[in-house]
């Protein structure tokens, strides 16, 4: 027999239902659940539902659920519903900021139970409780990848002070099948599927972007959560498939100045259909050249020690996006405007701060 | 069928035979070479004897080699012979020395081939080859891994003007069964073994420190060799087990400045034995003191554009060395000297700079 839980990892997992929502944008009935309901049937789902909201969302017997359409979202937020995007599944985030739990994972409903290689389901949720309730290692890089993991550690020449890790905020899952992949590269290998498994959680080191999927993601809310803004895509703008691209590099710096750690690898989900190449060219077509811009912004991003709190980091990264991407483009200025908005609403819904309750 | 070679892909790999050196250290007869002569059979050995020059190193028959033992070292470098070390496998830098090839691989003698899950022997060498001509990725996190593998590629979001990637410099190999742990670990999970085959290659991100191991490592030696000095460790030093930690953390600092890569993942090797913890504590204990200066040293070394050149970066670190970690340990000021003297040795044994002949 070989061996031994890590000496830092923490098991077996919690399943923390009280402490854990679901959230799910769609605008179809949701029959993808049927496949999560063994992993799923004991959280809270909050269905955020987009486009026509009288429409009917069926939802699958069993599951507990609270769902909120455009209708619903206006008669919350009132006139600051105009940070919730319309048209587009960046309309998500309503879902975080209405929530009360600790933790949120959040899917697209394309999204499926993949499988490990030795064929079993994987519980991608139970995957992402482990990444968020291990520490991250953001600021030296471990060779073998999680040191919290089970039959992993910290190799040789990883400082003994370093080992404490740094609290976990973000954890980014991967996609089987269908890889996430932009519109010029769908055009170009139309054919092109993820088969390969890498067992592998890493952090994404401090000071280091990366591109944040919002497919197959959990986050703690109480430590993240007002950073997670999706920003404004679809109806009435001129982009779209940058929301969660967007989180990521705001999260990503804000983890980074508040000594926070992000997670990828480890889940996969089985991502089922490719989305149109042809009108997500149209979607990214300004983001395609916008982001040449944004990437060495973010990479150059500081904020002053005086920001303790997210809230206080994403304002004052509102302000330099006014103040520095406003030429890129006019978008931005009522972009930086919907990310000081956004943070007003999750005040107002979430006024006892970020303790828990 | 999926498919379908990346687009940045180079395919198949090149044998490189004329273009890399095998370097191995060792003090005993190499009969591990048996179970590589698939592999390495084709390829030039620098086999850096150490310890007493008058024992007689075996070599299995039909291998092309070159055998340097400690008299010999002297007789070539004369007085700047003392930067390399004795009596520890550190001295192995100095087949990077007197290689006249474009590629190093330097392995340890108690490393075999090692299967991948389909119980398949790894050419190792092959992998490295591979991860050293396809670009890095060190400016930013491509969550799919290396984006030059067959059947992967960069991800939504990630910026198009980075694409191209960076030249690789550095292949940082992994190991099965024996962890590369120190003594404390090793006392305290005597029993771990890795058998998690991770199927990734990727890129450290610029900015971030890793533990090099030595072990299983390949590097283009004229992008980056003279910066793979091991140090002065083993007889006469205060110090030992950290020479590929030395060695990865300036040239690490220095990739990042003269804007190269540096990949770690994939190929394992599999280790076959632990070295002793009890011996290995005795070497790494002032290490792991000193790693707590070391470290933060690295993280804030910056190199004045001025230097262009490995040697004039490594000269420049030296003279940070010396200035900034002689208060560590007086070591340091004799370490800063041999980081000196290996410059102007390898000068000497490459007088045409770092071009190919």
């Amino acid at each position: 027999m070989s061996s031994s839980s890590s000496s830092h990892s923490i098991s077996p997992t919690p399943l923390l239902k009280d402490e854990l929502d679901i959230v799910i944008p769609t605008i179809r009935n949701l029959d993808f659940l049927e496949m999560w309901r063994p992993f799923f049937q004991h959280y809270h789902l909050i269905i955020v539902q987009d486009g026509d909201p009288s429409k009917v969302i069926k939802v699958p017997e069993g599951f507990d659920y609270e769902l909120y359409n455009r209708n619903d979202i206006n008669k919350i937020l009132g006139p600051k519903a105009s940070c919730i995007s319309f048209k587009d599944s960046a309309c998500r985030c309503f879902g975080y900021m209405v929530s009360k739990k600790k933790y949120i994972y959040t899917i697209d409903d394309d999204c499926f139970v993949a499988k490990d290689p030795s064929g079993k389901d994987i519980n991608a949720l139970e995957q992402h409780i482990k990444n968020l309730l291990c520490p991250s290692t953001p600021t030296f890089f471990n060779t073998l990848y999680d040191p919290y993991r089970e039959g992993a550690d910290f190799v040789r020449g990883y400082p003994f002070s370093l080992r404490m890790g740094a609290p976990t905020a973000v954890s980014h899952g991967l996609w089987l099948n269908i890889p996430d992949y932009d519109a010029p590269t769908q055009l170009v290998k139309p054919r092109e599927r993820n088969q390969r498994y890498v067992d592998a959680v890493m952090t994404i080191p401090k000071g280091t972007l990366f591109p944040m999927c919002g497919m197959n993601l959990a986050f703690d809310r109480e430590l993240i959560g007002p950073a997670m803004y999706f920003g404004l895509m679809g109806d009435g703008q001129p982009i779209g498939r940058y929301d969660d691209m967007w989180a990521g590099w705001c999260t990503k710096v804000i983890c980074d100045h508040l000594g926070l750690g992000v997670k990828t690898g480890l889940p996969y989900i089985w991502h089922s259909k490719a989305s149109d190449p042809f009108v997500n060219l149209r979607k990214e077509y300004k983001g395609i050249f916008w982001q040449e811009q944004l990437i060495p912004f973010f990479q150059a991003a500081k904020l002053p020690k005086a920001c303790t709190t997210v809230q206080e980091c994403y304002i004052e990264l509102s302000k330099q996006v006014r103040a520095e991407l406003a030429e890129v483009d006019p978008y931005f200025t009522k972009l930086a405007d919907a990310m000081v908005t956004w943070i007003e609403a999750w005040d107002e819904l979430n006024p006892s701060t970020t303790t828990t309750a």
